[in-house]
Protein backbone atom coordinates (compact mmCIF):
# COMPACT_ATOMS: atom_id res chain seq x y z
CA UNK A 1 0.00 0.00 0.00
CA UNK A 2 1.62 3.08 -0.96
CA UNK A 3 1.35 6.21 1.18
CA UNK A 4 1.26 10.19 0.17
CA UNK A 5 3.45 12.27 1.85
CA UNK A 6 3.15 15.39 -0.35
CA UNK A 7 5.00 17.34 -2.01
CA UNK A 8 8.55 17.00 -1.84
CA UNK A 9 11.81 17.09 -3.36
CA UNK A 10 12.32 13.54 -2.47
CA UNK A 11 14.10 11.40 -4.70
CA UNK A 12 16.99 9.05 -4.36
CA UNK A 13 19.72 8.98 -5.22
CA UNK A 14 20.92 12.94 -5.56
CA UNK A 15 24.22 13.83 -5.84
CA UNK A 16 27.12 15.76 -3.54
CA UNK A 17 28.96 18.15 -6.28
CA UNK A 18 30.96 20.61 -5.66
CA UNK A 19 30.49 24.11 -8.02
CA UNK A 20 33.44 25.88 -8.70
CA UNK A 21 33.78 29.54 -9.51
CA UNK A 22 35.85 32.48 -9.05
CA UNK A 23 34.65 35.79 -8.24
CA UNK A 24 35.29 39.63 -8.94
CA UNK A 25 38.62 39.62 -7.17
CA UNK A 26 39.72 36.18 -8.53
CA UNK A 27 38.82 34.57 -5.37
CA UNK A 28 37.84 31.10 -6.09
CA UNK A 29 34.50 30.07 -4.33
CA UNK A 30 33.33 26.19 -3.91
CA UNK A 31 29.70 25.30 -2.87
CA UNK A 32 27.93 21.63 -2.70
CA UNK A 33 24.90 21.23 -4.76
CA UNK A 34 22.63 18.33 -4.58
CA UNK A 35 19.83 19.30 -7.22
CA UNK A 36 21.58 18.56 -10.59
CA UNK A 37 22.00 15.74 -13.39
CA UNK A 38 23.23 15.30 -16.71
CA UNK A 39 21.02 16.73 -19.80
CA UNK A 40 22.17 15.98 -22.62
CA UNK A 41 24.87 13.94 -24.31
CA UNK A 42 25.78 16.30 -27.16
CA UNK A 43 26.25 18.41 -26.52
CA UNK A 44 27.46 17.28 -23.42
CA UNK A 45 25.83 18.83 -20.73
CA UNK A 46 25.03 19.06 -17.38
CA UNK A 47 22.37 20.89 -15.10
CA UNK A 48 23.22 22.66 -11.55
CA UNK A 49 20.51 24.48 -9.49
CA UNK A 50 21.69 27.39 -7.26
CA UNK A 51 19.39 29.93 -5.15
CA UNK A 52 19.80 33.85 -6.29
CA UNK A 53 21.11 34.29 -2.47
CA UNK A 54 24.62 32.08 -2.72
CA UNK A 55 27.48 33.57 -3.53
CA UNK A 56 28.47 31.01 -6.45
CA UNK A 57 24.81 32.63 -8.98
CA UNK A 58 26.92 35.78 -8.92
CA UNK A 59 29.65 34.36 -10.16
CA UNK A 60 28.42 32.09 -12.92
CA UNK A 61 25.85 34.95 -14.00
CA UNK A 62 29.36 36.86 -14.28
CA UNK A 63 31.86 34.63 -15.38
CA UNK A 64 29.19 31.97 -17.76
CA UNK A 65 31.89 28.85 -16.30
CA UNK A 66 31.85 26.64 -13.61
CA UNK A 67 33.52 23.79 -12.69
CA UNK A 68 32.32 20.46 -10.52
CA UNK A 69 34.68 18.86 -8.44
CA UNK A 70 33.33 15.10 -7.17
CA UNK A 71 34.80 14.12 -4.06
CA UNK A 72 35.40 10.75 -2.62
CA UNK A 73 33.25 10.02 0.78
CA UNK A 74 37.09 10.39 2.36
CA UNK A 75 36.02 14.04 2.08
CA UNK A 76 32.48 14.12 3.24
CA UNK A 77 33.18 16.28 6.32
CA UNK A 78 34.40 19.21 3.44
CA UNK A 79 31.48 18.55 0.79
CA UNK A 80 29.53 19.30 3.62
CA UNK A 81 31.06 22.16 5.02
CA UNK A 82 31.32 23.40 1.44
CA UNK A 83 27.32 23.36 1.53
CA UNK A 84 26.91 25.27 4.95
CA UNK A 85 29.63 27.84 4.95
CA UNK A 86 29.12 30.81 2.62
CA UNK A 87 32.28 32.20 0.01
CA UNK A 88 30.48 36.29 0.78
CA UNK A 89 32.04 35.59 4.38
CA UNK A 90 34.59 32.71 4.28
CA UNK A 91 37.69 31.45 2.03
CA UNK A 92 36.30 27.83 1.90
CA UNK A 93 39.26 26.08 0.83
CA UNK A 94 41.52 28.12 3.58
CA UNK A 95 39.35 26.69 5.73
CA UNK A 96 39.69 23.00 4.31
CA UNK A 97 43.08 23.19 3.44
CA UNK A 98 42.44 22.26 -0.18
CA UNK A 99 43.54 23.39 -2.96
CA UNK A 100 42.03 25.44 -6.05
CA UNK A 101 43.49 24.83 -9.32
CA UNK A 102 42.75 26.94 -12.35
CA UNK A 103 41.11 24.99 -15.44
CA UNK A 104 43.14 25.80 -18.51
CA UNK A 105 39.97 25.62 -20.13
CA UNK A 106 36.96 27.48 -18.67
CA UNK A 107 37.03 30.29 -16.20
CA UNK A 108 36.81 28.50 -13.01
CA UNK A 109 38.80 26.49 -10.15
CA UNK A 110 38.67 23.04 -9.29
CA UNK A 111 39.36 21.05 -6.22
CA UNK A 112 42.88 19.32 -6.65
CA UNK A 113 42.67 16.47 -4.03
CA UNK A 114 39.05 15.50 -5.36
CA UNK A 115 39.39 12.63 -8.08
CA UNK A 116 36.59 13.67 -10.94
CA UNK A 117 36.87 17.00 -12.85
CA UNK A 118 33.78 18.62 -14.99
CA UNK A 119 34.79 21.63 -16.50
CA UNK A 120 31.84 23.61 -17.80
CA UNK A 121 30.52 26.44 -19.80
CA UNK A 122 27.34 28.22 -19.56
CA UNK A 123 24.68 27.50 -22.41
CA UNK A 124 21.47 28.11 -20.99
CA UNK A 125 19.86 29.55 -17.45
CA UNK A 126 16.32 28.78 -16.71
CA UNK A 127 15.07 30.61 -14.12
CA UNK A 128 12.33 27.38 -12.33
CA UNK A 129 11.83 29.21 -9.11
CA UNK A 130 13.35 29.52 -5.69
CA UNK A 131 16.14 27.58 -7.49
CA UNK A 132 17.82 28.88 -11.09
CA UNK A 133 18.72 26.41 -13.21
CA UNK A 134 22.47 26.42 -15.28
CA UNK A 135 23.42 24.26 -17.91
CA UNK A 136 26.49 24.27 -18.37
CA UNK A 137 28.42 22.63 -21.62
CA UNK A 138 30.80 19.87 -20.55
CA UNK A 139 34.26 20.60 -22.28
CA UNK A 140 36.61 18.18 -20.27
CA UNK A 141 36.75 15.41 -18.21
CA UNK A 142 39.49 15.46 -16.10
CA UNK A 143 41.02 12.23 -13.52
CA UNK A 144 43.53 11.59 -11.56
CA UNK A 145 45.10 8.83 -12.90
CA UNK A 146 44.77 6.66 -9.63
CA UNK A 147 41.20 6.15 -10.05
CA UNK A 148 41.50 5.19 -13.46
CA UNK A 149 40.07 1.88 -14.49
CA UNK A 150 39.44 0.09 -17.86
CA UNK A 151 39.53 1.68 -20.96
CA UNK A 152 41.03 4.50 -19.63
CA UNK A 153 38.18 5.69 -18.15
CA UNK A 154 37.19 6.56 -13.98
CA UNK A 155 36.30 3.32 -12.39
CA UNK A 156 33.35 4.14 -10.00
CA UNK A 157 34.72 1.87 -6.73
CA UNK A 158 38.15 3.78 -6.96
CA UNK A 159 36.40 7.33 -7.21
CA UNK A 160 33.73 6.42 -4.32
CA UNK A 161 31.46 9.13 -5.14
CA UNK A 162 29.50 10.46 -2.38
CA UNK A 163 25.35 10.14 -2.64
CA UNK A 164 22.83 12.70 -0.60
CA UNK A 165 18.81 11.84 0.16
CA UNK A 166 16.89 15.20 0.55
CA UNK A 167 14.87 15.29 3.29
CA UNK A 168 16.03 12.57 5.44
CA UNK A 169 19.70 14.56 5.07
CA UNK A 170 22.40 11.54 4.40
CA UNK A 171 25.32 10.73 2.93
CA UNK A 172 25.61 7.45 1.95
CA UNK A 173 28.73 5.41 -0.30
CA UNK A 174 28.60 3.62 -3.43
CA UNK A 175 27.72 0.03 -2.73
CA UNK A 176 27.70 -3.15 -4.49
CA UNK A 177 28.44 -3.80 -8.16
CA UNK A 178 24.34 -4.87 -9.40
CA UNK A 179 24.98 -5.68 -13.15
CA UNK A 180 25.98 -3.99 -16.60
CA UNK A 181 23.76 -1.85 -18.21
CA UNK A 182 22.48 -2.54 -21.57
CA UNK A 183 22.68 -5.96 -21.26
CA UNK A 184 21.31 -7.78 -18.16
CA UNK A 185 17.73 -6.70 -19.37
CA UNK A 186 18.06 -8.34 -22.32
CA UNK A 187 16.51 -11.73 -20.92
CA UNK A 188 13.83 -9.96 -20.54
CA UNK A 189 11.58 -10.13 -23.81
CA UNK B 1 48.25 14.54 -11.60
CA UNK B 2 45.15 15.04 -14.02
CA UNK B 3 44.07 12.85 -17.17
CA UNK B 4 42.24 14.88 -19.71
CA UNK B 5 39.67 12.19 -20.89
CA UNK B 6 37.71 14.28 -23.22
CA UNK B 7 34.20 15.95 -23.48
CA UNK B 8 32.00 13.17 -21.90
CA UNK B 9 28.61 12.92 -19.70
CA UNK B 10 31.14 11.47 -16.84
CA UNK B 11 29.74 11.98 -13.61
CA UNK B 12 29.10 10.08 -10.77
CA UNK B 13 26.29 9.03 -9.21
CA UNK B 14 23.39 9.35 -11.46
CA UNK B 15 19.55 7.71 -10.95
CA UNK B 16 17.91 5.17 -12.19
CA UNK B 17 14.41 6.79 -12.54
CA UNK B 18 11.63 4.94 -14.53
CA UNK B 19 9.38 7.61 -16.62
CA UNK B 20 5.69 6.66 -16.81
CA UNK B 21 3.72 7.81 -19.40
CA UNK B 22 0.21 7.26 -21.41
CA UNK B 23 0.12 7.17 -25.19
CA UNK B 24 -3.12 8.21 -27.07
CA UNK B 25 -4.61 4.67 -27.16
CA UNK B 26 -3.77 4.79 -22.91
CA UNK B 27 -1.22 2.01 -23.20
CA UNK B 28 0.85 2.60 -19.79
CA UNK B 29 4.79 2.93 -20.86
CA UNK B 30 7.68 3.36 -19.17
CA UNK B 31 11.39 4.21 -20.33
CA UNK B 32 14.27 4.81 -17.98
CA UNK B 33 16.52 7.75 -17.58
CA UNK B 34 19.79 8.24 -15.89
CA UNK B 35 19.66 11.58 -17.65
CA UNK B 36 17.92 13.61 -14.72
CA UNK B 37 18.18 15.50 -11.04
CA UNK B 38 15.91 17.47 -8.88
CA UNK B 39 16.02 21.58 -10.05
CA UNK B 40 14.15 23.20 -7.67
CA UNK B 41 12.85 23.35 -4.41
CA UNK B 42 9.58 25.60 -4.75
CA UNK B 43 7.53 24.80 -6.98
CA UNK B 44 8.99 21.43 -5.86
CA UNK B 45 10.46 20.34 -9.36
CA UNK B 46 12.66 17.77 -11.35
CA UNK B 47 14.02 17.53 -14.17
CA UNK B 48 14.63 14.96 -17.06
CA UNK B 49 16.13 14.73 -20.28
CA UNK B 50 14.46 12.44 -22.92
CA UNK B 51 15.49 11.71 -26.74
CA UNK B 52 12.66 13.07 -29.51
CA UNK B 53 13.10 9.27 -30.78
CA UNK B 54 11.48 8.13 -27.59
CA UNK B 55 8.04 7.05 -27.36
CA UNK B 56 7.85 8.67 -24.21
CA UNK B 57 9.16 11.90 -25.58
CA UNK B 58 5.88 11.99 -27.33
CA UNK B 59 3.28 10.94 -24.42
CA UNK B 60 5.00 14.16 -22.34
CA UNK B 61 4.40 16.64 -24.74
CA UNK B 62 0.76 15.34 -25.74
CA UNK B 63 0.10 14.74 -21.76
CA UNK B 64 2.07 17.23 -20.10
CA UNK B 65 2.70 14.57 -17.36
CA UNK B 66 5.31 11.98 -16.14
CA UNK B 67 5.72 9.95 -13.40
CA UNK B 68 8.64 8.78 -11.67
CA UNK B 69 8.83 5.51 -9.98
CA UNK B 70 12.55 4.28 -8.09
CA UNK B 71 12.97 0.85 -8.41
CA UNK B 72 15.05 -1.17 -5.57
CA UNK B 73 17.57 -3.26 -6.83
CA UNK B 74 16.42 -5.76 -6.36
CA UNK B 75 14.55 -4.82 -10.18
CA UNK B 76 17.76 -3.80 -11.60
CA UNK B 77 17.12 -6.48 -14.79
CA UNK B 78 13.14 -4.87 -15.17
CA UNK B 79 15.50 -1.41 -15.10
CA UNK B 80 17.75 -1.90 -17.40
CA UNK B 81 14.65 -3.63 -19.66
CA UNK B 82 12.74 -0.78 -19.69
CA UNK B 83 16.20 1.10 -20.94
CA UNK B 84 16.59 -1.20 -23.91
CA UNK B 85 13.16 -1.74 -25.28
CA UNK B 86 10.63 0.12 -26.65
CA UNK B 87 7.07 1.08 -26.02
CA UNK B 88 6.38 1.64 -29.61
CA UNK B 89 6.86 -2.13 -30.37
CA UNK B 90 6.45 -3.57 -26.74
CA UNK B 91 4.51 -3.74 -23.77
CA UNK B 92 6.97 -3.56 -21.39
CA UNK B 93 4.65 -3.96 -18.08
CA UNK B 94 3.63 -7.16 -19.84
CA UNK B 95 6.76 -8.09 -20.89
CA UNK B 96 8.35 -8.02 -17.17
CA UNK B 97 4.85 -8.75 -15.44
CA UNK B 98 4.88 -5.54 -13.34
CA UNK B 99 1.91 -3.54 -12.87
CA UNK B 100 0.52 -0.12 -14.04
CA UNK B 101 -1.17 1.82 -11.53
CA UNK B 102 -3.05 5.30 -13.10
CA UNK B 103 -1.88 8.16 -10.89
CA UNK B 104 -5.13 9.77 -9.15
CA UNK B 105 -3.13 13.10 -8.90
CA UNK B 106 -1.58 13.57 -12.54
CA UNK B 107 -2.45 12.01 -16.25
CA UNK B 108 0.48 8.93 -16.07
CA UNK B 109 0.81 5.44 -14.60
CA UNK B 110 3.53 4.62 -12.32
CA UNK B 111 5.19 1.13 -11.25
CA UNK B 112 3.21 -0.53 -8.37
CA UNK B 113 6.07 -2.64 -6.79
CA UNK B 114 8.63 0.14 -7.02
CA UNK B 115 8.74 1.91 -3.51
CA UNK B 116 9.07 5.33 -4.23
CA UNK B 117 6.83 7.35 -6.59
CA UNK B 118 6.76 11.03 -7.70
CA UNK B 119 3.73 12.62 -9.80
CA UNK B 120 4.75 15.53 -11.88
CA UNK B 121 3.06 17.48 -14.14
CA UNK B 122 5.00 19.46 -17.03
CA UNK B 123 5.80 22.93 -16.30
CA UNK B 124 9.18 23.76 -18.58
CA UNK B 125 10.72 21.92 -22.31
CA UNK B 126 14.05 22.87 -22.88
CA UNK B 127 16.09 21.93 -25.91
CA UNK B 128 18.96 21.68 -25.01
CA UNK B 129 20.56 19.34 -28.08
CA UNK B 130 20.11 15.78 -28.71
CA UNK B 131 18.03 15.70 -25.76
CA UNK B 132 14.95 18.00 -24.49
CA UNK B 133 14.85 18.62 -21.07
CA UNK B 134 11.13 18.09 -19.71
CA UNK B 135 10.41 20.10 -15.58
CA UNK B 136 7.56 18.30 -14.10
CA UNK B 137 6.88 20.00 -10.74
CA UNK B 138 6.16 17.25 -8.04
CA UNK B 139 3.03 17.39 -6.85
CA UNK B 140 2.76 14.06 -4.86
CA UNK B 141 5.61 11.78 -3.58
CA UNK B 142 4.09 8.06 -2.92
CA UNK B 143 5.97 6.04 -0.85
CA UNK B 144 5.86 2.02 0.13
CA UNK B 145 4.61 2.10 4.10
CA UNK B 146 7.31 -0.83 4.30
CA UNK B 147 10.40 1.20 3.32
CA UNK B 148 9.29 4.17 5.25
CA UNK B 149 11.23 5.43 8.69
CA UNK B 150 11.60 7.83 10.95
CA UNK B 151 9.06 11.00 10.75
CA UNK B 152 6.93 9.09 7.81
CA UNK B 153 10.05 9.77 5.58
CA UNK B 154 11.31 7.15 3.12
CA UNK B 155 14.74 5.24 4.80
CA UNK B 156 17.33 5.08 1.78
CA UNK B 157 18.83 1.75 3.37
CA UNK B 158 15.14 0.30 2.83
CA UNK B 159 14.39 1.77 -0.75
CA UNK B 160 17.54 0.48 -2.11
CA UNK B 161 17.84 2.78 -5.59
CA UNK B 162 20.45 2.04 -8.14
CA UNK B 163 22.70 4.49 -9.43
CA UNK B 164 24.40 3.95 -12.93
CA UNK B 165 28.02 5.17 -13.74
CA UNK B 166 27.90 6.70 -17.53
CA UNK B 167 30.23 5.67 -19.60
CA UNK B 168 31.15 2.65 -17.75
CA UNK B 169 27.66 1.37 -17.89
CA UNK B 170 27.88 0.07 -14.72
CA UNK B 171 24.60 -0.72 -12.17
CA UNK B 172 25.62 -0.10 -8.44
CA UNK B 173 23.47 -0.35 -5.31
CA UNK B 174 23.79 2.44 -2.49
CA UNK B 175 26.57 1.68 0.89
CA UNK B 176 27.61 2.75 3.45
CA UNK B 177 26.09 5.77 6.15
CA UNK B 178 28.72 8.25 5.82
CA UNK B 179 26.95 10.86 8.16
CA UNK B 180 24.34 13.60 8.50
CA UNK B 181 24.27 16.35 6.20
CA UNK B 182 24.32 20.23 7.05
CA UNK B 183 26.17 18.69 10.38
CA UNK B 184 29.67 16.86 9.90
CA UNK B 185 30.81 19.92 8.21
CA UNK B 186 29.97 21.96 11.10
CA UNK B 187 33.40 20.82 13.18
CA UNK B 188 35.77 22.95 9.84
CA UNK B 189 35.38 26.39 10.33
Amino acid sequence: MKQSIGAKTLAFPTPVWIVGTYDKEEKPNVMTVAWGGICCSKPESINISLRKATYSYGNIVERKAFTISIPSEKHVKEADYFGIATGKKVDKFAATGLTPVKSDLVDAPYVKEFPLILECKLIHTIEVGLHTQFIGEIVDVKADESVLGGKGLPDIEKVRPILFGPEIRTYHGIGKYLGQAFSIGREIS
